[in-house]
Protein backbone atom coordinates (compact mmCIF):
# COMPACT_ATOMS: atom_id res chain seq x y z
CA UNK A 1 0.00 0.00 0.00
CA UNK A 2 1.65 3.88 -1.16
CA UNK A 3 0.78 6.22 1.31
CA UNK A 4 -0.17 9.77 -0.13
CA UNK A 5 -0.11 13.15 1.93
CA UNK A 6 -2.20 15.88 0.10
CA UNK A 7 -2.48 19.50 1.20
CA UNK A 8 -6.27 20.85 1.04
CA UNK A 9 -7.65 24.62 0.77
CA UNK A 10 -11.73 25.26 1.28
CA UNK A 11 -14.16 27.73 2.37
CA UNK A 12 -16.01 26.04 5.32
CA UNK A 13 -18.96 28.70 4.84
CA UNK A 14 -21.27 25.79 3.46
CA UNK A 15 -19.97 22.38 4.88
CA UNK A 16 -20.52 21.27 8.71
CA UNK A 17 -16.53 21.33 9.34
CA UNK A 18 -14.20 18.72 8.10
CA UNK A 19 -15.23 15.78 9.56
CA UNK A 20 -17.70 13.43 8.04
CA UNK A 21 -21.61 13.22 9.40
CA UNK A 22 -24.49 11.42 8.97
CA UNK A 23 -26.75 14.22 8.11
CA UNK A 24 -25.14 16.78 6.88
CA UNK A 25 -22.19 17.71 4.25
CA UNK A 26 -18.47 17.87 5.53
CA UNK A 27 -15.36 18.29 3.41
CA UNK A 28 -14.11 15.08 4.64
CA UNK A 29 -16.55 13.16 2.73
CA UNK A 30 -16.36 15.30 -0.65
CA UNK A 31 -12.43 15.17 -0.57
CA UNK A 32 -12.96 11.31 0.01
CA UNK A 33 -15.08 10.54 -2.47
CA UNK A 34 -13.54 12.45 -5.05
CA UNK A 35 -9.81 10.62 -4.40
CA UNK A 36 -11.99 7.66 -4.17
CA UNK A 37 -13.31 7.95 -7.45
CA UNK A 38 -9.55 8.78 -9.00
CA UNK A 39 -8.58 5.55 -7.12
CA UNK A 40 -11.50 3.39 -7.82
CA UNK A 41 -11.85 2.20 -4.36
CA UNK A 42 -12.86 3.63 -1.33
CA UNK A 43 -10.64 5.99 0.71
CA UNK A 44 -10.67 7.20 4.16
CA UNK A 45 -8.89 10.40 5.17
CA UNK A 46 -7.01 11.28 8.57
CA UNK A 47 -6.46 15.10 8.94
CA UNK A 48 -3.74 17.12 10.91
CA UNK A 49 -6.71 19.36 12.35
CA UNK A 50 -10.06 18.57 11.96
CA UNK A 51 -11.63 22.12 11.73
CA UNK A 52 -15.29 23.19 12.81
CA UNK A 53 -18.57 24.05 11.25
CA UNK A 54 -17.95 27.18 8.91
CA UNK A 55 -13.90 27.10 9.74
CA UNK A 56 -11.85 27.28 6.43
CA UNK A 57 -8.62 26.02 5.27
CA UNK A 58 -5.79 27.97 3.61
CA UNK A 59 -3.53 23.93 4.00
CA UNK A 60 -5.21 21.14 5.87
CA UNK A 61 -3.30 18.16 5.68
CA UNK A 62 -4.53 14.89 5.32
CA UNK A 63 -2.92 11.36 4.13
CA UNK A 64 -4.49 8.06 2.44
CA UNK A 65 -3.65 4.70 0.93
CA UNK A 66 -3.69 3.41 -1.94
CA UNK A 67 -2.36 0.21 -4.32
CA UNK A 68 -3.61 1.86 -7.70
CA UNK A 69 -1.22 3.14 -10.09
CA UNK A 70 -1.37 7.25 -10.65
CA UNK A 71 0.63 10.15 -11.45
CA UNK A 72 0.76 13.00 -8.58
CA UNK A 73 -0.69 15.07 -11.55
CA UNK A 74 -3.48 12.46 -12.08
CA UNK A 75 -4.64 12.46 -8.61
CA UNK A 76 -4.56 16.15 -7.99
CA UNK A 77 -6.51 17.23 -11.56
CA UNK A 78 -8.84 14.04 -11.34
CA UNK A 79 -9.76 14.47 -7.60
CA UNK A 80 -10.20 18.43 -8.10
CA UNK A 81 -12.74 17.69 -10.74
CA UNK A 82 -14.81 16.03 -8.74
CA UNK A 83 -14.57 18.52 -5.86
CA UNK A 84 -16.86 21.39 -5.82
CA UNK A 85 -15.14 25.05 -6.23
CA UNK A 86 -15.23 26.03 -2.76
CA UNK A 87 -12.68 22.98 -1.60
CA UNK A 88 -9.40 21.85 -3.61
CA UNK A 89 -6.81 19.65 -3.39
CA UNK A 90 -3.14 22.34 -3.49
CA UNK A 91 -0.86 19.30 -3.58
CA UNK A 92 -0.79 15.79 -3.30
CA UNK A 93 2.77 13.49 -2.59
CA UNK A 94 3.83 10.08 -1.93
CA UNK A 95 5.05 10.12 1.78
CA UNK A 96 6.82 7.31 3.74
CA UNK A 97 4.58 4.57 5.71
CA UNK A 98 5.00 6.00 8.99
CA UNK A 99 3.80 9.30 8.21
CA UNK A 100 0.26 10.09 10.08
CA UNK A 101 -1.36 13.60 8.92
CA UNK A 102 -2.60 13.82 12.88
CA UNK A 103 -0.01 11.93 14.53
CA UNK A 104 3.29 13.15 12.43
CA UNK A 105 2.37 16.91 13.09
CA UNK A 106 4.48 18.68 15.66
CA UNK A 107 2.30 21.69 15.09
CA UNK A 108 -0.51 23.40 13.85
CA UNK A 109 -1.03 27.29 12.57
CA UNK A 110 -4.47 29.27 12.36
CA UNK A 111 -5.46 32.55 11.55
CA UNK A 112 -8.35 34.85 13.07
CA UNK A 113 -8.98 37.53 10.89
CA UNK A 114 -11.32 40.68 12.33
CA UNK A 115 -12.41 43.02 10.11
CA UNK A 116 -12.48 46.07 12.54
CA UNK A 117 -14.95 48.52 10.77
CA UNK A 118 -17.93 50.80 11.29
CA UNK A 119 -19.93 48.64 8.56
CA UNK A 120 -19.19 44.60 8.18
CA UNK A 121 -17.52 44.05 4.22
CA UNK A 122 -20.09 42.40 2.40
CA UNK A 123 -17.57 40.96 -0.17
CA UNK A 124 -16.02 39.09 2.45
CA UNK A 125 -18.82 38.74 4.60
CA UNK A 126 -18.68 35.00 5.30
CA UNK A 127 -14.72 34.51 5.58
CA UNK A 128 -13.98 37.00 8.59
CA UNK A 129 -14.88 38.16 11.80
CA UNK A 130 -16.48 41.80 12.03
CA UNK A 131 -16.47 44.03 14.97
CA UNK A 132 -17.96 47.48 14.44
CA UNK A 133 -16.38 48.91 17.58
CA UNK A 134 -13.15 49.80 17.53
CA UNK A 135 -10.41 47.50 18.52
CA UNK A 136 -6.62 48.07 20.76
CA UNK A 137 -4.80 45.23 18.92
CA UNK A 138 -1.68 46.12 20.60
CA UNK A 139 -3.58 46.04 23.81
CA UNK A 140 -4.42 42.36 22.54
CA UNK A 141 -1.23 41.64 21.39
CA UNK A 142 0.16 42.30 25.05
CA UNK A 143 -2.52 40.69 26.93
CA UNK A 144 -2.26 37.50 24.95
CA UNK A 145 1.36 36.77 25.46
CA UNK A 146 0.91 35.05 28.57
CA UNK A 147 -0.53 32.32 26.67
CA UNK A 148 3.01 31.66 25.21
CA UNK A 149 4.25 28.01 26.40
CA UNK A 150 3.06 25.29 28.42
CA UNK A 151 -0.24 25.54 30.00
CA UNK A 152 -3.41 24.31 31.39
CA UNK A 153 -6.17 25.95 28.70
CA UNK A 154 -9.31 24.63 30.45
CA UNK A 155 -10.81 28.59 30.25
CA UNK A 156 -10.85 28.34 26.87
CA UNK A 157 -12.00 24.94 25.94
CA UNK A 158 -15.68 24.42 24.95
CA UNK A 159 -17.89 21.63 26.93
CA UNK A 160 -17.71 19.51 24.51
CA UNK A 161 -14.01 18.92 23.83
CA UNK A 162 -13.01 15.29 24.18
CA UNK A 163 -9.55 15.66 24.84
CA UNK A 164 -7.12 13.83 27.49
CA UNK A 165 -5.64 16.33 28.87
CA UNK A 166 -6.35 20.25 28.66
CA UNK A 167 -2.42 21.14 28.53
CA UNK A 168 -1.42 23.00 25.08
CA UNK A 169 1.83 24.25 24.32
CA UNK A 170 1.89 27.46 22.34
CA UNK A 171 4.62 28.50 20.32
CA UNK A 172 3.50 31.95 19.53
CA UNK A 173 0.98 34.23 19.20
CA UNK A 174 0.93 37.77 17.09
CA UNK A 175 -2.12 39.86 17.02
CA UNK A 176 -1.17 42.61 13.87
CA UNK A 177 -3.00 45.29 12.13
CA UNK A 178 -2.71 45.52 8.45
CA UNK A 179 -5.53 48.61 7.72
CA UNK A 180 -8.76 47.74 8.86
CA UNK A 181 -7.68 43.80 9.04
CA UNK A 182 -6.42 42.33 12.58
CA UNK A 183 -4.98 39.09 12.38
CA UNK A 184 -4.84 36.87 15.35
CA UNK A 185 -1.69 34.41 14.50
CA UNK A 186 -1.68 31.41 16.97
CA UNK A 187 0.99 28.42 16.47
CA UNK A 188 0.38 25.59 19.16
CA UNK A 189 1.91 21.65 19.14
CA UNK A 190 -2.25 20.96 18.93
CA UNK A 191 -5.28 22.62 19.80
CA UNK A 192 -8.41 22.33 22.52
CA UNK A 193 -12.10 22.28 20.86
CA UNK A 194 -12.92 26.02 20.23
CA UNK A 195 -9.58 26.90 21.71
CA UNK A 196 -8.55 29.44 18.94
CA UNK A 197 -12.20 30.71 19.10
CA UNK A 198 -12.43 31.53 22.47
CA UNK A 199 -9.02 32.24 22.94
CA UNK A 200 -9.87 35.32 19.83
CA UNK A 201 -13.30 36.42 21.65
CA UNK A 202 -12.18 37.05 25.12
CA UNK A 203 -9.01 39.29 23.64
CA UNK A 204 -11.44 41.30 21.26
CA UNK A 205 -13.46 41.92 24.81
CA UNK A 206 -9.99 43.69 25.89
CA UNK A 207 -9.34 45.26 22.68
CA UNK A 208 -12.83 46.96 23.16
CA UNK A 209 -12.10 48.52 26.50
CA UNK A 210 -14.56 46.04 28.06
CA UNK A 211 -11.90 44.54 30.70
CA UNK A 212 -8.22 44.82 31.37
CA UNK A 213 -4.94 42.72 30.86
CA UNK A 214 -5.95 41.64 34.73
CA UNK A 215 -8.92 40.50 33.70
CA UNK A 216 -7.72 38.62 30.83
CA UNK A 217 -5.21 37.00 32.54
CA UNK A 218 -6.95 36.43 35.89
CA UNK A 219 -9.97 34.27 33.60
CA UNK A 220 -6.81 32.34 31.94
CA UNK A 221 -5.71 31.06 35.28
CA UNK A 222 -9.23 30.25 36.52
CA UNK A 223 -9.25 27.70 34.45
CA UNK A 224 -12.88 28.21 34.28
CA UNK A 225 -14.85 28.08 31.05
CA UNK A 226 -17.46 30.18 32.50
CA UNK A 227 -15.28 33.31 33.02
CA UNK A 228 -14.16 34.20 29.87
CA UNK A 229 -16.31 35.85 27.16
CA UNK A 230 -18.18 34.17 23.77
CA UNK A 231 -16.91 32.20 21.32
CA UNK A 232 -15.35 34.25 18.53
CA UNK A 233 -17.48 33.09 15.34
CA UNK A 234 -16.14 31.07 12.76
CA UNK A 235 -16.17 32.78 9.86
CA UNK A 236 -13.00 34.47 10.69
CA UNK A 237 -11.68 31.48 11.71
CA UNK A 238 -8.47 29.32 8.77
CA UNK A 239 -6.32 26.13 9.28
CA UNK A 240 -2.83 27.90 7.76
CA UNK A 241 -0.83 24.93 7.97
CA UNK A 242 0.34 21.54 9.85
CA UNK A 243 4.81 21.34 10.82
CA UNK A 244 6.04 17.36 10.02
CA UNK A 245 9.73 16.67 10.49
CA UNK A 246 11.64 17.68 7.36
CA UNK A 247 12.44 13.96 7.11
CA UNK A 248 8.44 13.48 5.27
CA UNK A 249 10.02 16.33 2.80
CA UNK A 250 6.02 17.87 2.25
CA UNK A 251 6.27 20.78 0.27
CA UNK A 252 6.31 24.06 2.42
CA UNK A 253 5.64 26.52 0.40
CA UNK A 254 2.17 28.99 1.78
CA UNK A 255 0.99 30.91 -0.25
CA UNK A 256 0.70 34.21 1.46
CA UNK A 257 -1.68 36.91 -0.88
CA UNK A 258 -4.46 35.24 -1.02
CA UNK A 259 -4.44 35.34 3.29
CA UNK A 260 -5.75 39.23 2.22
CA UNK B 1 -37.51 66.51 -1.46
CA UNK B 2 -34.08 65.83 -0.44
CA UNK B 3 -31.64 63.47 -2.51
CA UNK B 4 -29.31 60.89 -1.22
CA UNK B 5 -26.28 59.13 -2.52
CA UNK B 6 -25.33 55.91 -1.25
CA UNK B 7 -21.95 54.18 -1.06
CA UNK B 8 -22.72 50.03 -1.57
CA UNK B 9 -20.33 47.40 -1.22
CA UNK B 10 -21.77 43.71 -2.69
CA UNK B 11 -20.87 40.07 -3.92
CA UNK B 12 -22.49 39.73 -6.75
CA UNK B 13 -22.35 36.03 -6.89
CA UNK B 14 -25.52 35.25 -5.68
CA UNK B 15 -27.43 37.89 -7.87
CA UNK B 16 -27.91 38.45 -11.73
CA UNK B 17 -26.20 41.68 -11.79
CA UNK B 18 -27.42 45.22 -10.20
CA UNK B 19 -30.53 45.87 -12.50
CA UNK B 20 -34.18 44.82 -10.46
CA UNK B 21 -35.55 42.08 -13.10
CA UNK B 22 -38.60 40.41 -13.11
CA UNK B 23 -37.89 36.65 -13.00
CA UNK B 24 -34.25 36.82 -10.15
CA UNK B 25 -33.24 38.50 -7.49
CA UNK B 26 -31.02 41.45 -8.35
CA UNK B 27 -28.46 43.72 -6.22
CA UNK B 28 -31.05 46.92 -6.92
CA UNK B 29 -34.35 45.32 -5.81
CA UNK B 30 -32.89 44.29 -2.38
CA UNK B 31 -31.33 47.60 -1.79
CA UNK B 32 -34.39 49.73 -2.89
CA UNK B 33 -37.08 47.67 -0.57
CA UNK B 34 -34.27 47.82 2.50
CA UNK B 35 -34.32 51.82 2.15
CA UNK B 36 -38.23 51.79 1.43
CA UNK B 37 -38.57 50.34 4.56
CA UNK B 38 -36.53 53.21 6.55
CA UNK B 39 -38.16 55.79 4.44
CA UNK B 40 -41.98 54.42 4.96
CA UNK B 41 -42.18 54.88 1.39
CA UNK B 42 -41.36 53.17 -2.19
CA UNK B 43 -37.52 54.18 -3.45
CA UNK B 44 -36.17 54.32 -7.02
CA UNK B 45 -32.03 54.07 -7.21
CA UNK B 46 -29.84 55.22 -9.99
CA UNK B 47 -26.40 53.83 -10.07
CA UNK B 48 -23.63 54.58 -11.07
CA UNK B 49 -22.65 51.24 -13.41
CA UNK B 50 -24.72 48.59 -13.64
CA UNK B 51 -23.43 45.72 -13.05
CA UNK B 52 -24.03 41.70 -14.64
CA UNK B 53 -24.55 39.37 -12.91
CA UNK B 54 -21.86 37.50 -10.92
CA UNK B 55 -19.90 41.27 -10.70
CA UNK B 56 -18.92 42.34 -7.13
CA UNK B 57 -18.65 45.91 -6.18
CA UNK B 58 -16.43 47.46 -3.68
CA UNK B 59 -18.16 50.64 -3.53
CA UNK B 60 -20.58 50.86 -6.38
CA UNK B 61 -22.38 54.38 -5.47
CA UNK B 62 -26.42 55.40 -6.08
CA UNK B 63 -28.89 58.14 -5.10
CA UNK B 64 -32.61 58.28 -4.56
CA UNK B 65 -35.03 60.85 -2.95
CA UNK B 66 -36.96 60.81 0.01
CA UNK B 67 -39.19 63.22 2.28
CA UNK B 68 -38.57 61.09 5.29
CA UNK B 69 -36.47 62.65 8.11
CA UNK B 70 -34.13 60.49 8.76
CA UNK B 71 -30.33 60.66 10.28
CA UNK B 72 -27.53 59.59 8.23
CA UNK B 73 -26.63 56.92 11.01
CA UNK B 74 -29.87 55.67 10.36
CA UNK B 75 -31.00 55.43 6.98
CA UNK B 76 -27.06 53.15 6.87
CA UNK B 77 -27.87 51.01 10.51
CA UNK B 78 -31.80 50.97 8.92
CA UNK B 79 -30.92 49.91 5.90
CA UNK B 80 -27.64 47.26 6.89
CA UNK B 81 -30.25 45.75 9.33
CA UNK B 82 -32.64 44.67 6.06
CA UNK B 83 -29.90 43.16 3.54
CA UNK B 84 -28.66 40.31 3.00
CA UNK B 85 -24.78 39.90 4.33
CA UNK B 86 -23.10 39.70 0.64
CA UNK B 87 -24.72 43.39 0.21
CA UNK B 88 -23.90 46.56 2.78
CA UNK B 89 -24.61 50.46 2.74
CA UNK B 90 -20.95 51.76 3.24
CA UNK B 91 -22.39 55.21 4.21
CA UNK B 92 -25.40 57.36 2.89
CA UNK B 93 -24.87 61.22 2.69
CA UNK B 94 -27.52 64.04 1.60
CA UNK B 95 -26.41 65.67 -1.59
CA UNK B 96 -27.17 68.58 -3.96
CA UNK B 97 -30.40 68.66 -6.05
CA UNK B 98 -28.86 68.52 -9.22
CA UNK B 99 -26.63 65.43 -8.25
CA UNK B 100 -27.26 62.40 -10.27
CA UNK B 101 -25.63 58.92 -9.49
CA UNK B 102 -24.99 58.14 -13.55
CA UNK B 103 -24.68 61.47 -14.86
CA UNK B 104 -22.70 63.49 -12.87
CA UNK B 105 -19.90 60.88 -12.79
CA UNK B 106 -16.88 61.97 -14.69
CA UNK B 107 -15.15 58.46 -14.35
CA UNK B 108 -15.51 55.24 -13.27
CA UNK B 109 -13.18 52.52 -12.17
CA UNK B 110 -12.62 49.16 -12.35
CA UNK B 111 -10.42 46.05 -11.09
CA UNK B 112 -9.79 42.63 -12.81
CA UNK B 113 -8.47 40.04 -10.61
CA UNK B 114 -6.62 37.20 -12.07
CA UNK B 115 -5.39 34.47 -9.97
CA UNK B 116 -2.58 32.53 -11.73
CA UNK B 117 -1.91 29.46 -9.99
CA UNK B 118 -1.71 25.78 -11.77
CA UNK B 119 -4.85 25.03 -8.52
CA UNK B 120 -7.63 27.24 -8.51
CA UNK B 121 -8.50 29.07 -5.04
CA UNK B 122 -11.24 27.54 -2.83
CA UNK B 123 -11.39 29.97 -0.32
CA UNK B 124 -12.20 32.82 -3.45
CA UNK B 125 -13.36 30.27 -5.85
CA UNK B 126 -16.23 33.01 -6.95
CA UNK B 127 -14.45 36.44 -5.89
CA UNK B 128 -11.23 36.28 -9.20
CA UNK B 129 -10.85 34.93 -12.47
CA UNK B 130 -8.11 31.55 -12.13
CA UNK B 131 -5.63 31.20 -15.52
CA UNK B 132 -3.67 27.67 -14.94
CA UNK B 133 -1.41 28.83 -16.97
CA UNK B 134 0.81 31.30 -16.65
CA UNK B 135 0.86 35.24 -17.48
CA UNK B 136 3.25 37.55 -18.61
CA UNK B 137 1.72 40.43 -17.15
CA UNK B 138 4.23 42.93 -18.16
CA UNK B 139 3.49 41.95 -21.60
CA UNK B 140 -0.18 42.37 -20.92
CA UNK B 141 0.52 45.54 -19.83
CA UNK B 142 2.77 46.83 -22.65
CA UNK B 143 0.18 45.71 -24.67
CA UNK B 144 -3.09 47.23 -23.09
CA UNK B 145 -1.35 50.99 -23.55
CA UNK B 146 -2.63 51.22 -27.05
CA UNK B 147 -6.37 51.48 -25.46
CA UNK B 148 -5.39 54.41 -23.30
CA UNK B 149 -6.91 57.63 -24.54
CA UNK B 150 -10.07 58.19 -26.84
CA UNK B 151 -11.13 55.73 -29.59
CA UNK B 152 -13.99 52.90 -30.63
CA UNK B 153 -14.54 50.06 -28.61
CA UNK B 154 -16.56 48.11 -31.07
CA UNK B 155 -14.01 45.40 -30.87
CA UNK B 156 -14.77 44.74 -27.41
CA UNK B 157 -18.32 45.53 -27.01
CA UNK B 158 -21.00 42.91 -26.23
CA UNK B 159 -23.55 41.98 -29.10
CA UNK B 160 -26.57 42.95 -26.84
CA UNK B 161 -24.92 46.77 -25.74
CA UNK B 162 -27.08 49.17 -26.52
CA UNK B 163 -24.98 52.77 -26.08
CA UNK B 164 -25.55 54.58 -29.13
CA UNK B 165 -21.92 55.60 -29.75
CA UNK B 166 -18.67 53.14 -29.10
CA UNK B 167 -16.49 55.63 -28.34
CA UNK B 168 -15.70 55.83 -24.68
CA UNK B 169 -12.49 57.54 -23.28
CA UNK B 170 -10.08 54.90 -21.10
CA UNK B 171 -7.83 57.30 -18.42
CA UNK B 172 -5.35 54.46 -17.28
CA UNK B 173 -5.25 50.66 -17.83
CA UNK B 174 -2.10 49.48 -15.93
CA UNK B 175 -1.67 45.51 -14.66
CA UNK B 176 0.28 44.40 -11.94
CA UNK B 177 1.28 41.97 -10.13
CA UNK B 178 1.39 40.50 -6.24
CA UNK B 179 2.30 36.95 -5.85
CA UNK B 180 0.07 34.79 -7.77
CA UNK B 181 -2.52 37.43 -7.80
CA UNK B 182 -2.56 39.59 -11.38
CA UNK B 183 -4.65 43.11 -11.41
CA UNK B 184 -6.10 44.78 -14.64
CA UNK B 185 -7.09 48.52 -12.99
CA UNK B 186 -8.93 50.49 -15.82
CA UNK B 187 -10.33 54.03 -15.25
CA UNK B 188 -12.63 55.64 -17.78
CA UNK B 189 -15.36 58.18 -18.67
CA UNK B 190 -18.00 55.13 -18.68
CA UNK B 191 -17.58 51.56 -20.53
CA UNK B 192 -19.71 50.00 -23.03
CA UNK B 193 -21.14 46.34 -22.34
CA UNK B 194 -18.86 43.77 -21.21
CA UNK B 195 -16.20 46.34 -22.06
CA UNK B 196 -13.65 45.30 -19.03
CA UNK B 197 -14.54 41.52 -19.56
CA UNK B 198 -13.75 41.61 -23.17
CA UNK B 199 -10.85 43.35 -22.93
CA UNK B 200 -9.24 41.36 -19.93
CA UNK B 201 -9.92 38.27 -21.77
CA UNK B 202 -7.94 39.09 -25.07
CA UNK B 203 -5.01 40.46 -22.84
CA UNK B 204 -5.15 37.05 -21.12
CA UNK B 205 -4.55 35.61 -24.65
CA UNK B 206 -1.70 37.67 -24.92
CA UNK B 207 -0.37 36.80 -21.36
CA UNK B 208 -0.46 33.42 -22.23
CA UNK B 209 1.77 33.90 -25.20
CA UNK B 210 -1.06 32.57 -27.68
CA UNK B 211 -1.20 35.75 -29.38
CA UNK B 212 1.48 38.88 -29.85
CA UNK B 213 0.82 42.50 -29.16
CA UNK B 214 0.70 42.61 -33.13
CA UNK B 215 -2.58 40.77 -32.83
CA UNK B 216 -4.22 42.83 -30.34
CA UNK B 217 -3.37 46.11 -31.68
CA UNK B 218 -5.10 44.70 -35.04
CA UNK B 219 -8.46 43.34 -33.09
CA UNK B 220 -8.57 46.64 -31.37
CA UNK B 221 -8.13 48.42 -34.61
CA UNK B 222 -10.90 46.32 -36.06
CA UNK B 223 -13.91 47.74 -34.56
CA UNK B 224 -14.98 43.82 -35.26
CA UNK B 225 -15.72 42.13 -32.40
CA UNK B 226 -15.77 38.70 -33.80
CA UNK B 227 -11.97 39.08 -33.82
CA UNK B 228 -11.54 39.53 -29.80
CA UNK B 229 -11.33 36.53 -27.56
CA UNK B 230 -13.92 34.94 -24.79
CA UNK B 231 -15.33 37.28 -22.58
CA UNK B 232 -13.55 36.71 -18.99
CA UNK B 233 -15.61 35.33 -16.55
CA UNK B 234 -18.16 37.98 -14.40
CA UNK B 235 -16.32 36.29 -11.05
CA UNK B 236 -13.15 38.58 -11.85
CA UNK B 237 -14.53 42.03 -11.67
CA UNK B 238 -14.93 44.47 -9.31
CA UNK B 239 -16.57 48.10 -9.56
CA UNK B 240 -14.07 50.01 -7.79
CA UNK B 241 -15.31 53.35 -8.01
CA UNK B 242 -16.84 56.38 -9.32
CA UNK B 243 -15.82 59.65 -9.72
CA UNK B 244 -17.63 62.79 -9.15
CA UNK B 245 -17.22 66.45 -9.52
CA UNK B 246 -15.78 67.67 -5.96
CA UNK B 247 -18.49 70.13 -5.36
CA UNK B 248 -20.95 67.44 -4.31
CA UNK B 249 -18.41 66.33 -1.57
CA UNK B 250 -19.02 62.55 -1.39
CA UNK B 251 -16.80 60.07 0.47
CA UNK B 252 -13.62 59.41 -0.99
CA UNK B 253 -11.76 57.26 0.89
CA UNK B 254 -11.19 53.68 -0.83
CA UNK B 255 -10.65 50.79 2.04
CA UNK B 256 -7.97 48.72 -0.07
CA UNK B 257 -6.84 45.77 2.13
CA UNK B 258 -10.22 44.32 0.89
CA UNK B 259 -9.53 43.83 -2.12
CA UNK B 260 -6.31 41.85 -1.64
Amino acid sequence: MARYAIGIEYSGSAYCGWQRQLHCESVQQHVESAIAFVANHGIELACAGRTDSGVHAIEQVAHFESDSIRSERAWLLGANCRLPPDIRLMWVVPVAEDFHARFSAEARAYRYIIYSSNVASAVFHDRMCWQFRPLDHLKMNECAQVLVGEHDFSAFRAAGCQAKSSTRCIHSLEISRVGDLIYLDIKANAFLYHMVRNIAGSLMTVGRGDQDGAWFRKVFQSNNRNLADATAPASGLYFLKAYYPVQYKLPTELKKPLLF
